[in-house]
């Protein structure tokens, strides 16, 4: 049986007409002083921090890219200081409860940065596999993860996300051995079912497996997005 | 920083006030009736329909119980299935894309069902940490469950739903010795001082420790409720 709320409906779409405008802006704006920004999104503890974390690590080394980081969570700031301990300047946006993030609070997060000359700038977005993924956050790329712990039936159940990420991020493969009932072809041919062009990747910031090709894929994003001269899709 | 949208948190609170009032109504209708009604929340992949599975088998053997479930998804019937081939009662509650369950979806639910005599009746929550502690779902009792592999930090992260719940549900338990960052007693200390009076289970379905003791709790909490005449609080 289907049952929603309509008043909920017709109000997300009121409030997602007005992001959407905003976020175009943004995304052109940050295309033209050469900033490639891109949104993390996943499950509570899906491993975005720690990601990020190894990321940022590869990124610096291999094309030597100036890193900043949006870090969303409801109230604490406790991922906001592990990005800080690495050494990589990033701003905590505290959304006080509110399950995704919007333009609004981008921008006011944004400007909290002291220099914005990023090459490279990663938005944390609030832990949840489904609100997300309605919002634009102004970024030029977004992509999931999905932990092998969570369980490959989830692209059932929460599809929306799959389908409008660039690349799926399969992390914490290091459990692999210890979930034999997750089945990569399935959840790979599901995945590309709802999203065709959907690039995937398999990783574990725990062994270092796949960093460095997903690295490499986000350099080349960065790349192609700045190749085009005008307005950011 | 704190930013949020005001636009959002205004029109949330005005959906939560009807709702409440719909929800306190359906609690003490059920609880004439002699059902006691569990909301079940927890990440994607927090092991919810895993749980169910395994305490249904339980209480019904214990207890005898009559028990039924909702089966909240985003999208497909997934989970609905699985509690179906077990011979239970159950009916998939659809919310095309919407990230919570309300009053009005509970409500049209239960009246699906073909006879409702229930002893206990559990909603299986859409999978999320965010949004589904702010809507009351007429429910006797809620509980939570976080997963060993998401890790302990979930409770500094995602605060308001810890603060909700009667029990937290320490799940997938068998993953532990993967997981020696796993603080538990961060976690237990964290989670009681944003909620004295929360009681908290270890369980794992796989090997079904922990289970016995939190069907026993659920023998416990139905008693009761439904011990005290008058409106159900």
């Amino acid at each position: 049986m289907i049952v929603n709320s309509a008043r909920t409906v017709e109000i997300k779409r009121e409030i997602l007409a007005g992001n959407t405008l905003k976020a175009h802006a943004f995304r052109t704006a940050r295309k033209n002083e050469g900033t490639f920004m891109m949104d993390v999104m996943g499950s509570p503890g899906s491993g975005k921090t720690t990601l990020l974390l190894a990321l940022i690590e590869e990124l610096r080394h291999r094309d030597a890219f100036e890193i900043g980081v949006i870090e969303a969570d409801l109230e604490s700031d406790v991922d906001a200081l592990k990005i800080k301990e690495a050494g990589v300047a990033s701003v905590e946006l505290n959304t006080k409860g509110v399950c995704h993030v919007e333009m609004n609070m981008v921008e006011k997060a944004f400007e909290a940065f002291d220099d914005t000359g990023f090459d490279c700038l990663f938005l944390e977005n609030i832990g949840n596999l489904v609100c997300p993924a309605e919002f634009d956050t102004g970024c030029h790329s977004r992509i999931m993860l999905l932990s092998v712990p969570e369980g490959y039936d989830k692209v059932y159940k929460y599809p929306p996300m799959f389908a409008v990420v660039d690349a799926l991020v399969v992390t914490k493969c290091d459990y692999l051995p210890f979930n034999p009932d997750f089945d990569r072809t399935a959840l790979h041919d599901a995945a590309r079912k709802l999203n065709p062009s959907l690039d995937v990747f398999q990783v574990s910031a725990r062994t270092g497996e796949g960093i460095a090709e997903l690295a490499a894929w986000i350099g080349s994003r960065r790349a192609e997005t700045l190749a085009h001269p005008g307005d950011a899709r």
